[in-house]
């Protein structure tokens, strides 16, 4: 991983002086939506919902169209954000349990370092209020993973015999709201959680106005099932799903708002992104993908590729689009180079700098692209290229189809990867080919944190 | 048609001064892109194209979410969009004969009222740059009917020997470019085709800053073959399709440059929208519908949902979205009531005057659209609900299916038309289906113009 300083952190050392907000190292604020999919912004197209504080953002701050999660489901995925790995290489992927559920008792392993370790020890304040998702038990929680705070609700909002029918959930315990390590609240009402989730996202950046903090907000909302509070519920024309996006919309808005109040825009990265692509299978009650095709749980583009917004007034230049590649991962590496801090050298790290990018839309960083379901690389983009060895949609009861001859799609020319080229361009084929064979040689999967104990 | 006078209009009368550009009727520009669909611009959230000065065009004017064409092939939209009347009433749909070729007598019937004549019997200079598409014999062209000036290559720009395999293109002639009533050139450069365009549009302006014009550019591309200059061959990420339509957009910057060069900007209404969705069938060289369902051809939402906006500074709020119900043919009622003409009352106008639109976003004027596959009614849409009686994909050899039990999506909440809920909501459908049943019995199909002469 480079380490260089960018211009503006070499500037801030050259002039630095203690107490002045301006010169301390900059806050970041990671706000990460839950099965929210590539097309269901204003801004990325949609049509009927409304997203006016995420098209603001974005119109301020630079929007990412090539931007992808490090899973296309929740716990890998989260897990790929906050250490700036493949979740296959802590554990955090599996090809039979997708997720952590309620009677699982493993977790984030120990010795992974998170984001937000890594920042606490450089001094920052850290907080996650949202899902957590990457284990429950005495040891896995986020205070046991570099956050001194902690608000929310620690896995999916389904995983509850109060709201849903799904696997076993009859024998789930009733869903915990958190705060650090304990259980406040039993079954909160989910119509506030976003609510919640806001007031003390913004109560956090008022705590921390006099210091450098990192927070996180992994949203409940829009996984399912969906609630809105009284003042969105009804409101837009999308209906309930549309109502969600448009209370999320709020909530940025709020921690925007609270950021300007704080008078630290100049000096906070604020992200917007999601976890994976949207949940196509709860029907009317999950997203959209745009033109991309098919949606959470697969490698198709809908899964993996995701809404990215940046905002960081004064550094990143407004209303910009960059088509660089990017990865949730790159955070860890980002936020590195944000704090001044040596990022983790005694592991493979997946993580590049975007500080080049934030400076400079056409910057790129980025090259390659894996695609992981489970713990099997399915797809690998490199370039422009794509290449699927292995494909299977979301839809339960489809198997995985591994291609004998791998498929070639060009996905700055076909986005919906709709026209497999593989045979007009051999040669590209077999250098993608080259580069996943070296990947996969050195890839060093660690046990799956997700059969503990042994779950069929 | 309601006739009311909106209130810029009663103003303008109430202070008007004879030669004062602010007080003259306002001008109209109508830009109309050719295939291009729902998703290939920016502004509605296709990741590789690049459309600056559209999305300028929106942050500065209005932009449509559920805007229809007339028809979902080129020959009945322009029919639609110019007499603001179903094509089937005109006689310029058929079900064999889809659009007119070149070896066609037919046309738009004399009989006829355009948007250009009714204009030009107003005192409004009239002038369209661009593909006709509605008859090339004496008699129908542009001069034939309303049109002072014409500039363009009169029908698809694949309609030669030269620059396609496709029908009986060997017996064609070929490819005329005409001005006025004169073929100028044969085949001409279609590298160099919206350039030109574009040089003719802003001299039309240039030329008539002095008294009220209608200017219709109905732009060849994207239809295919695609050709792009050689400052925007090579340029997009989005390969030649993207280069194209960043040519289109770079047209559109020209056209907004020269209303503001001649200070007409807050007299002009320039909409910008496409005669169709994407063509699917010929791949790569085709745009896309977002997430819209299917494409050209097709009374699926991406065949007939185009994008549109509508920029008129001082009387459009900049950087509005608006969900109400529009079509092309709603132009032709709306340019009525800038010009203070009455529109004719001799016949069936399918025509609203969007100004309470324009005027506030959030205003309604339409509930219903008709979607017609040639002359046959395959879907009703009624506010957010749509019923689909026929479907038929744009797939050569795909036959329409009618549907014994009528198909029904709510369009808000299922933009993708992924769900009928028919089952759901039979008094919705008893209610299109009562909606649908007044119109066919009250509807006259005009004899078709496409099959002269005779044509299997």
């Amino acid at each position: 991983m480079k380490m260089l300083l960018p211009a503006v952190l070499v500037a801030s050392t050259l002039v630095a002086g203690c107490g002045d907000r301006t010169q301390r190292p900059p806050n970041l604020i990671v706000i990460f939506a839950d099965d929210l999919g590539y097309g269901d912004l204003s801004v990325q197209g949609h049509p009927t919902i409304r997203t006016p504080h995420l098209d603001k953002m974005a119109n301020e701050g630079l929007r990412f169209t090539q931007f992808y999660t490090g899973a296309s489901v929740c716990t890998p995925s989260r897990a790929a954000i906050l250490t700036g790995r493949l979740p296959v290489r802590s554990g955090m992927a599996d090809d039979r349990v997708r997720v952590i559920f309620p009677p699982s008792q493993g977790g984030l392993p120990a010795d992974e370092v998170t984001l937000a370790e890594m920042l606490q020890e450089a001094g920052y304040a850290t907080g996650i209020i949202g899902k957590w998702h990457l284990g429950h038990q005495e040891g896995h929680l986020p205070t046991d993973h570099g956050f001194d705070y902690y608000y929310g609700i620690p896995y999916s909002n389904d995983m509850s015999p109060a709201t849903t029918s799904w696997g076993r959930a009859q024998t789930y315990p009733p869903l915990p709201l958190m705060r650090n390590a304990q259980v406040i609240e039993e079954e909160p009402n989910q119509r506030y959680i976003t609510r919640r989730y806001t007031e003390e996202a913004t109560a956090f950046i008022e705590r921390h106005a006099e210091r450098p903090f990192f927070l996180f907000v992994p949203h409940s909302m829009p996984h399912i099932p969906i609630f809105a509070s009284d003042a969105f519920e009804g409101t837009s024309a999308r209906g309930l799903y549309g109502d969600v996006i448009e209370e999320l919309d709020w909530s940025v808005g709020e921690i925007l708002a609270s950021v300007r109040e704080a008078q630290l825009e100049n000096n906070t990265l604020v992200v917007f992104t999601s976890d994976n692509g949207p949940w196509l299978t709860v029907n009317i009650a999950g997203g959209s993908a745009g033109l991309l095709k098919d949606g959470k749980g697969t490698t198709w583009e809908g899964g993996m590729r995701v809404p990215m917004i940046a905002w960081w007034p004064g550094t990143i230049q407004p209303g910009g689009v960059t088509d660089a590649l990017a990865t949730t991962m790159d955070l860890f590496a980002t936020a590195a180079m944000m704090a001044d801090v040596a990022a983790p050298e005694d592991r493979i790290l997946d993580s590049i700098d975007l500080m080049p990018v934030l400076e400079d839309p056409d910057a790129a960083v980025r090259n390659t692209v894996f695609y992981y379901r489970g713990t099997r690389l399915f797809a690998v983009r490199n370039g422009p290229w794509k290449v699927h060895y292995i494909t299977q949609s979301a839809y339960v009861g489809d198997a995985p189809v591994v291609h004998e001859a791998p498929l070639l799609f060009h996905l700055d020319r076909d986005p919906s990867e709709r026209f497999d080229v593989a045979e007009d361009y051999p040669d590209t084929v077999a250098a993608i080919g080259a580069l996943a064979q070296a990947h996969r040689v050195r890839l060093v999967a660690a046990p799956s944190q997700l059969r503990i104990p042994e779950w069929e």
